[in-house]
């Protein structure tokens, strides 16, 4: 059975709408539907409330590669892919994509999936050095912010010395031949 | 026949000396011999002064890997090993491999590569804001100088909008595990 998805945590309910807000209005910029936008957006994050327990049952052998499973805070994602589709009844492949992807990010990443991976870094409850002019170019160029992002994520990721998804790297390397 | 490496650039040479002394210096700290530790720094660029030509000329098919052979940044390291064996007669397999891996590193770095890493980042000619508590910090605890120059070449790369080798961040990664 179709279930909405309600966050428990305020905190976590402001960022999805935030997510959802922003996805929708910088669609037209990825050439997207402002509606599937908002879908991905206020899903993506459908699994970030599960235990660690409800977590490895329901992610199985099957899912994650070695890299992500020693890294729990990325679970969410593969999960959130999985729950959207079983539990919230989405069978739009790009919006489930988006959602798998959301976190690492990958090299060769779909419009729904930079849209997403854009939106959630750049939405109203985030807060970084740097961020309005990010948000500045997002509505300028949305496209150069999305590899914007995908730079700043591994900058901070490192700057905290926490570990980084070989797949966050394959992107970054990806969008830097792009622009040579 | 063995030939004595005689860096043309007199910013090559100073480089290739301050890293030698430092190596020699800092040698103990990883239970290093100081001579064979001089030697590995000495020798670890001299490859770098090699043309386009001649370096692709020597590397032939074998000895990179796809992401190492679009970055001719990184040739120097692979071909450094080849010439500091077939041009100037080194046959220490340990100071071959430091030399081989002194650019990108490698996860599982042994002592004379985690010190020819170190010392190629932190020899008297460098300068970046940090650098001289990073000294410091090689004074005291070599180990962990050597765990912050893998994470500050990445972070160095990374603001300069540079392609990371994965080598590079599988080192960064393994660091962390082993902190954690």
């Amino acid at each position: 059975m179709r279930q909405a998805f309600s966050p428990k945590s305020p905190r976590l309910r402001r960022h999805c709408e935030g997510v959802a807000a922003t996805a929708q209005a910088l669609a037209p910029a990825f050439g997207l539907d402002p509606e599937r936008a908002w879908l991905a957006g206020w899903l993506h994050d459908c699994a970030k409330e599960l235990s660690r327990r409800a977590s490895l049952r329901l992610l199985g052998p099957a899912g994650l590669d070695a890299g992500e499973r020693a890294l729990p805070a990325l679970w969410h994602a593969p999960l959130g892919a999985l729950l959207a589709r079983q539990r919230h009844g989405v069978t739009d492949r790009a919006i489930l994509a988006a959602i798998r992807w959301h976190s690492t990010g990958r090299a060769g990443m779909a419009a729904l999936e930079r849209l997403l991976f854009l939106c959630d870094y750049i939405e109203p409850t985030r807060d970084f050095p740097g961020l309005k002019a990010l948000r500045k170019l997002a509505q300028e160029d949305a496209e150069r912010a999305f590899e914007e992002v995908a730079a700043l994520k591994l900058a901070h990721l490192v700057a905290q010395r926490r570990t980084v998804h070989p797949r966050s790297l394959a992107l970054y390397n990806s969008l830097l031949k792009k622009a040579a």
